[in-house]
């Protein structure tokens, strides 16, 4: 497939700069493009690769437009206008309609004529897939669960029973959802599981990462809301809720019932303790750890900064005599006055 | 299916409080419950959710039973009341017992005519699988595993050669059981990998999470006590021992030959090093590195709290000098003195 | 199978010191070790296991010969004759050549007639398999990926289309490689995705762990190198590059763009920010955050110390008034001097 930059320009409303009748066949970075690529450049430290690029055209923020001197598409969001132009040359590679003989559909489930079934799929009773869905290959759905219209599974995805899954979601593959949460009542020595009997219930426009897991409710329900993006190998205990449009970055864990505003954003490893309240608008640096309730919104972190084992080493063993030395400055401090 | 609370008073021998003859049908938090509900009330902080619900009854400490006016059930340990409560409530949906035609057993496995093989299920040569034990669809069991009475494994999951698994266990779905531990002998600049030959053994009652993985021995085993519960994305290495009854929550790592007690807890994202040696009775806080052996029950963290990231960096950026500060400090103390 | 121990002197070109004509049969630990096993002693720290073995045989390295008065291999690395020893004693467990008929294997893939292809595998169109390649059940091969010689992949694999896999690699249990990167554009309040364009690429002698996720890149690859080693629950996101024989321990998170080096180790729960760089030799102790590049080789650590939480409380409550102490203590030393 190949496009005009003038058809481009057009087409998502953007202000050329240049030649319009260039052709644009693929997406490239600056500095991989070449003959036919459209490239995007998103701020003045990739200047230098911008001059240097051998794209066909560049998107560009109209305060950059000086800069170069090449074909170019004008955005004040290029990384987005730059989404969406590469969504337009790449489609999403989308299998055809109907039920692969290999998959198990329960005679009372509901699959719509329009939706995929890959092989090895494994559908119980009573799920309701919409139309437009496509389950890859090796995914389980379980009993009474309800997936929206146009939403993708990858491979090997297991979603346990009574989940409700929204609109335009897209779930990596290995991910469990609706798996039993981590409750136990103490007997003893011993722990006695807790039945989970909430369920999962995800929004719409969701995307949960690679081998991710998501539990089940113990009483109510893990709520995920619209928008909301997952990334690999994330942790979501019971009864947790996130709100719409937040990002979680790989490897983070939410523990039970905490609750999660809107637009917040985790980077990776950042772990939440259980029944926490996050506000609104509340970001977090790697592996931070979330031990109280944010009622801020703001930028938070944890840790401490790499430095060389060795001295790192000393560093960290006087961490441990902190107190220690505040009380000493404090007397030191008394004595002098 | 439904209970008159009289019936689950004299059942779970609890005293009763209010009226007997109340139908309990289904069970909610103090906060959803309404007509036919049981909840339960595990303290003095949830007192304003316990005066404000709808419960047909709440279970409830016997210290605590004049401080509600409805039906209730009394209980040392309301939380396990609830428990056992809620299974009699909802009992687990089991499968039907049989081989889904589309699995895959060899005819040297043993699967007793009680268990249920789901669809797509691989049972490799001389396996053994007990009564009553349930394999969910898209599970793999290696050759010479064993898997004792009542042991049920949700989708997806894989049990590698010579795993020993007891009775009555719950495996989550993605989980691997039994992959080659991380072991390689350097060899110049390159990595030789060192066969794994032991296996994993695991004991009665475990329950292991979703997409979790435990490895196998290198030489001996890879060893699980009974009753011990591991949560989701845990990863367990080569030659780890976990004492009875210890308890790990998700994203929590230990790495390899990492003896640990009984009875211990591990908040999640706990990373444990190799070849540490943990007592009974210890218990970590989310995040905490261990590091070297803990002798000593108690409570154990490491870490910082979170700040706002302003402040957090200048205070970490001091943590690097933090050695020199107490140097400081001792010569002030030695010329004031 | 059964060997001399002159035999295997003479096949390893190892100094034998004792008794030629003993037979091993069975590798085990200096502990475990009984009649017939080899065992292997790394050094003095493990003297009084040495002297109490009961093996037939052990490997030592030559400056520890005098120590032991048994049957001996000398060995300047005895880990890596044990790995080799114990590989010819215990040869891996190869499935035979074919396609098990449970599997989907689509009419223009190529599987090489060395190739075991075990069930319910599907294998897409273009996919390339070649000789000697072992997929296991489960396994999902997306379209034109290319799969190199000798190749292992263990069960409920995910390989999604276009990835490159070079010879001699195994993979393991429940990983996923080639899933989309997490790339969002931000439109207001909202995430668009941006299309995951690149792909994955793997080089020679790689071992992946259980349940790891490598995404492919967005513009451009994922780089894996040669001899790179990987353990369980790993997260590499969009367009990092692994230098060759780096070794990376579970539960380590990668985010975009970052550059690893040659011959670097990375112990449990590292995370490393994105678009970082890290040179060559670079070694980073468990749960450290790699936030900065690192041009120097060396070992590297963040984080505090373990201690007992209580005591913990206190010190970490201090670190929010780290800076501040600096300043106090400045003022101090101002005013006597």
């Amino acid at each position: 497939m190949s496009f005009l930059l003038s058809e481009l320009a057009t087409r998502f409303d953007l202000e050329l700069k240049g030649l319009p009748e260039v052709k644009i066949r693929t997406a490239a970075s600056l500095l991989d493009a070449g003959k036919d690529d459209i490239s995007f450049c998103t701020g003045r430290r990739h200047l230098s690769e911008l001059e240097g690029t051998q794209a066909t055209a560049v998107i560009l923020h109209p305060d950059m437009a000086d800069c170069y001197g090449g074909n170019a598409l004008l955005s004040e969001n290029p990384h987005l206008a730059f989404a969406r132009i590469s969504r337009l040359l790449y489609p999403e590679r989308r299998r055809p309609a109907g039920i692969h003989p290999s998959s198990v559909v329960h005679a009372e489930a509901f699959v719509h004529h329009t939706a995929s079934i890959a092989e090895n799929v494994i559908i119980e009773k009573s799920v309701n897939i919409a139309a437009g869905c496509e389950i890859g290959a090796g995914c389980f759905v379980g009993e009474d669960t309800v997936i929206g219209e146009g939403t993708v599974l990858k491979n090997n995805i297991t979603i346990h029973h009574e989940t409700v899954v929204g609109r335009s979601c897209i779930m990596h593959s290995g991910c469990v959802i609706g798996s039993d949460g981590f409750g136990h009542a103490r007997e003893g020595d011993h722990w006695i599981p807790v039945p989970q009997l909430g369920k999962v219930v995800i929004g719409n426009d969701v995307s949960i990462g690679a081998n991710t897991a998501i539990d089940r409710g113990a009483l109510g329900d893990t709520l995920i809301g619209n928008g909301v993006k997952i990334d690999n190998l994330v942790h979501i205990a019971h009864n947790v809720s996130i709100g719409d449009d937040t990002a979680i970055a790989a490897c983070a864990g939410f523990a039970g019932s905490t609750v999660v505003g809107k637009r917040c954003t985790f980077a990776g490893q950042v772990g939440v303790a259980d029944n926490i309240s996050i506000c609104d608008d509340a970001h977090f640096t790697g592996q931070t750890a979330v031990r109280s309730d944010i009622t801020v919104p703001g930028v938070y972190s944890s840790g401490t900064l790499l430095e060389e084992t060795r001295s790192w080493l000393k560093n960290a063993t006087r961490f441990k005599q902190l107190n220690l030395l505040f009380k000493q400055v404090r007397d030191l401090t008394k004595k002098q006055a």
